[in-house]
């Protein structure tokens, strides 16, 4: 089985200035795990039509999937939408398809011009469902464009499952070991990545007022091989903490 | 005053998987922030040296200063400091300056081969301070190489801003509308910010069980301007909620 890979652009100056904490990037990684997709590399983009553009088409070609969250709404800084149409050089207007999914939500009179531009999507995309607040995402080629309040950028993901196809599976294990400094394991974890190969094996220290120690977090397409990595992994704490 | 941007580079597999959640980028954001700094861009790159060092060429030419988190620790996949090496071609191995920062805090005993490691950095660059765990950070030209941990990460921006020749200052207004849809807003929204050139208005729905409503940030350099872009807001939420 082959890898699957995506990437995913997170768009909004709000997430730039420190003003809005992403959270977006850990869902959409959490969902894909399981269907066979890892994350390859994330950008996290200005609302800026040209950057956006650039790195949607560069995304594309470079991976199996693309996400996109943010910018999507009704205001003057919603960009992605035409921003896509540029990178793949379509047309783009106001779809009845998508204003139909609008009055679900929207009466006539509250159908402003704003509103309308929700439904501004590139031609020949198809739509993504959007439970949350009907303004639908959307897909064009392998691009899927999402919103970027997480509530409704989780209740589009449900509309996405079917379209993809995923891959080898990645396995993860985790071992903690507590009161020892990464320095000190070093050589052992990295005698034990050796020894399996196909396994990628990361430390990751923490500390609090109580308690420093590190995480192993061991990675694999094969989870009797992990199951043996972690074991040694094991037999290494102990080996540590004895002393 | 010129515009003085940043880019940032988050590094490490465990933020692409799911694992972690960087808070990294907002630290840093709000850190320059004040300093007449923006992030123009940032990026989640994996335990990958070839990416890692392409990235960091690229933002190096195309940003006044990049960040870099992640990948500086004692272990096999901390690979961060050969690929800065890598990417200006410049030589690396283990620096005397570096050893006597370690020695502040780990006896010759435990200054093991995986801890020499925290002294490899690439030769031509000058050190940070790391007053939390010692293990230095370091800056080749404009490129700050700083921990992942974000307790190390913050103390590596004490030994920062000194280095920093910082542009004009953002400065930034949120006012809030509850109780309003962002389609209703957009059009008022718009035509301030046609009347105020040289300000983005931002605009970020909220919702939660009890409430929805909208932030409209607003930034720009002049902090007049911002404070009559400010009355204008309060006047349209004033006239949106009213009706």
């Amino acid at each position: 089985m082959k890898d699957v890979r995506a990437g995913v652009l997170l768009i909004g100056d709000e997430l730039l200035s420190g003003r809005t904490q992403d959270t977006n990037l850990g869902t959409i990684a959490m969902f894909l795990g399981p269907l066979g997709v890892s994350v390859g590399e994330a950008r996290i983009l200005p609302d800026d039509a040209r950057i956006i553009a650039h790195a949607v088409r560069a995304f594309s070609e470079r991976f199996d999937y693309v996400f996109t969250t943010g910018g999507i709404g009704p205001t003057h800084d919603d960009i992605t939408a035409d921003a896509i149409a540029a990178a793949f050089d379509l047309s783009i207007g106001e779809r009845d398809d998508a204003l139909e999914a609008l009055r679900e939500r929207y009466g006539e009179g509250e159908l402003n011009s704003a509103r309308r531009r929700l439904a501004r999507i590139p031609n020949g995309a198809s739509l993504i469902a959007n439970p949350v607040s009907q303004a639908p995402g959307f897909q064009t080629r392998n691009v899927f464009t999402l919103a970027g309040v997480p509530q409704i950028m989780r209740g589009m993901l449900a509309d996405i499952g079917h379209r993809i196809e995923g891959g080898r599976r990645v396995h993860q294990i985790t071992v903690v070991c507590e009161g020892v400094g990464e320095g000190d394991a070093a050589a052992g974890l990295a005698d034990i990545e050796q020894a399996h190969e196909g396994v990628s094996i990361g430390s990751y220290p923490f500390f609090n007022d109580a308690l420093r120690g590190v995480s192993f977090v061991a990675r694999g397409p094969d989870a009797a091989q992990l199951a043996d990595v972690e074991r040694d992994l094991k037999a290494l704490v102990a080996r540590l903490t004895q002393g």
